[in-house]
């Protein structure tokens, strides 16, 4: 049997309890630092290049920029609000019980409000750079990039429920802001020159937005959630043990 | 009601308190790592390049240095004196009520005179190189250059709160000086091309003083102090909950 | 005397045991994420350039693919199936003693699946981009290769050793999945110019059978198991004190 | 009254007790995981570029395979010699008082060897290319790269004390392998162009001896003993609190 789910229909005292309030405001907060980090790279390169975006060092500028502010915006607010800073993200733990439906709204409002929030101060402080967003390459289709979205949010989402989720990660749970950081990381390498790599609705959708640019916008909604709501099903109901016996041994693989 | 603001005059005896100046020392030595590695970066690029600072690989270099050395100045000293090494990190804790007044005045002079001492040492080393300063780039005006440190140095401000000074943190104190140190690397890969991206009045003015340029100065003093304080005020007053009950949490210094 | 084996004949219900099936499919996810991450890297790349690989920023996206995803596939796994994502790791601690001849078997096929499974989403999400292939560079030999991925191996295995295995290890544990991962970022600098650096056969293996690369495929079969090996017994057998006396005492260096 | 030099002139039986030589043999792998990483990683920019180290490129290649390999390298020994992984650090600890004459004296012979194995293994794998050694740039004298190598290993040996060594230190000393990691990364990012940024005699003398080049050489024995032995004394002597009451509160900064 899985794990009970507590949260799924919420408290009727949720929407006012101020637990819930923090934590939406943790989510607004830490979605502006990541989306401000991470399209604010992406414009400091179109700063300093006519032609942005086509080389190994902007794309390492571009992963490190996202993996290491999503690190400091997940480790933010992870005590607060779980630390998603992602819809996809919160996506995935709803599917999996560990979030009610009521929590859940109250972030995705938040996480797109601080990513537009945010692209508005970088078109402010950038003096009226227009944003960029994403959308797939040249010889890539809509249905690749689908595919590569859902893939890249599966091993994310995959991490985060391992090691932030997991009733079990144990000590494993101090490193988890950074495994999960780190995977986004990775991922943009992987995915940047294809389709831009994005893992989250919320870092599409404002700069989308304040920049007006909708092209191929619709697979970086339908990629993630797809991609996050198969992995927090195959965690929650085929990797956590159904049988939990209380230990309080922490890290211990215990047939190792 | 906020947490008891028990330093914000000072304790009598804490100028010539022994604990008081070995933290003041401590900031001094970590902030001159820190700037050292900074500005000296800096300067290696100005040895390998006729006109360095505009490119991708520049702007990691820029980026990596200042991250991994804030985070072993961090480390260094988070257990001695906190761990501030900048004085907008010191404004926001003093706002929110986590340092005393006078403390706050010792880590400001041995923080200032870390970044003097260390500029003073790149001059020796590098055979007279000249440092270099904080400017806003061509097309950007100063507004634009002050909201910019605004922005990145409040996103700063906030890891640290949220981090390192949050009483219920719990075991995330442990990646505190990691995540303090990756956001500002993440945030000089965005603000790098526009204005620097400094967040730290005390990495600003040491350069700017012994290679004597001031131009657009006043927004690397400005700037931060504003960020952190608005973190300082948000997180303390918004984001810590008011009741805190007695709990037995390992990592809590409970006099933060 | 060493520790004793205690699972290196397996038990009879261990085919069957819910937790052996967990962690087999553990080590399958995490592989394909890592394996995703690493070669897509490389396709990413020949996404970019013509004549991909020969550039100091190359190198560094290939390092910080696999470093990064690694450490999260570790991290994802380590509390489930001891995080190995990598045969070469699941034979040093067999020949350790550490696990057991059965579940190294199903380990590997799991690794396996997870790295082809990997290379033919590539394939699809890449709109079917031929998967790359290890191989030796233009003056160097196999001989040559054989030995660098036998010492680049024996690093990785002693440092997972170190920090994953030896009992003693204590809170050590807990940054485990990065220093195994950081071994294996270096390690690709130095390698990547003359052998690309492989030190898991798995990473190796599905790309080659995707893309049907075959060119001095062995010695990235061999130098891994060698190195590996080398590295568990010299470990198990030099390192691990013979005398483990009970102690509560985590991570101190008693003779410091 | 500082701490008691408990283990300045050794006990009589440490020579051959068990700990001891098992400490040594860890000095002697780690340090040749950590030189064959940052010595290869040179090897491999000249494998890839004709006129190698002139570019940030290269600087961040140098960099992250000496960072990662160190982190490796000392999370690997941490627990079983101290991690020292360099003979500048034994001399630090030797001057607080930490470290015995007679187990100095183990460790600089296993680390010296450790580096020259490594360096000659390097020349095996790569069909005999000679290895690189340190010296100052065109432009920088003998006195500027001393004093550079001089205030580098201060930072680095700081870091060390505060952060591994330091009784107080707390639960700091599970990041400590990445904090002296990073700041060893984030100086050669200074030193670099100038010197090459050693910190390290063993890193500085296997490549100089297998690779026969002596130019300059003697700077990279004294800068890193004397900034080390600088750094030990003061963080000993002038940072550690001279009262130490006991208790049993991990990381808690009392006066905060």
């Amino acid at each position: 049997m899985p794990a009970p789910r507590r949260y799924a229909f919420g408290r009727v005292d949720e929407a006012t309890h101020p637990d819930s309030i923090r934590a939406t405001l943790a989510e607004f907060i830490s979605t502006l630092i990541f989306v401000f980090a991470g399209e604010g790279s992406s414009l400091a390169l179109d700063k300093i290049y006519k032609d942005a975006g086509s080389s190994a060092g902007e794309l390492i500028v571009s992963s490190l920029a996202h993996a290491f502010s999503l690190f400091a915006a997940i480790s933010a607010s992870i005590n607060v609000s779980g630390g998603h800073v992602n819809p996809a993200v919160t996506f995935g733990a709803l599917l999996g019980g560990r979030i009610s439906v009521l929590r859940a709204l109250y972030y995705w409002v938040a996480q797109l409000l601080g990513a537009i929030v945010a692209s508005l101060l970088l078109r402010l402080c950038t003096n009226g750079m227009r944003p960029d967003a994403f959308h797939v390459s040249y010889g890539v289709g809509e249905a690749h990039g689908l595919v590569l979205e859902i893939v890249l949010t599966f091993g994310l989402m995959y991490t985060v429920y391992a090691t932030a989720i997991d009733p079990k990660r144990g000590s494993l749970g101090t490193i988890a802001p950074l495994a999960i950081a780190l995977i986004v990381g990775a991922n943009i390498l992987v995915g940047g020159p294809f389709d831009g790599a994005s893992m989250n609705p919320a870092r599409a959708f404002g700069p989308a937005l304040v920049g007006w640019r909708w092209d191929n916008h619709w697979i970086y909604w339908l990629g993630p959630f797809l991609g996050a709501g198969l992995a927090g099903l195959i965690y929650e109901y085929m990797v956590i043990p159904t049988e939990t016996p209380v230990t309080h041994q922490p890290l211990a693989p215990e047939d190792y």
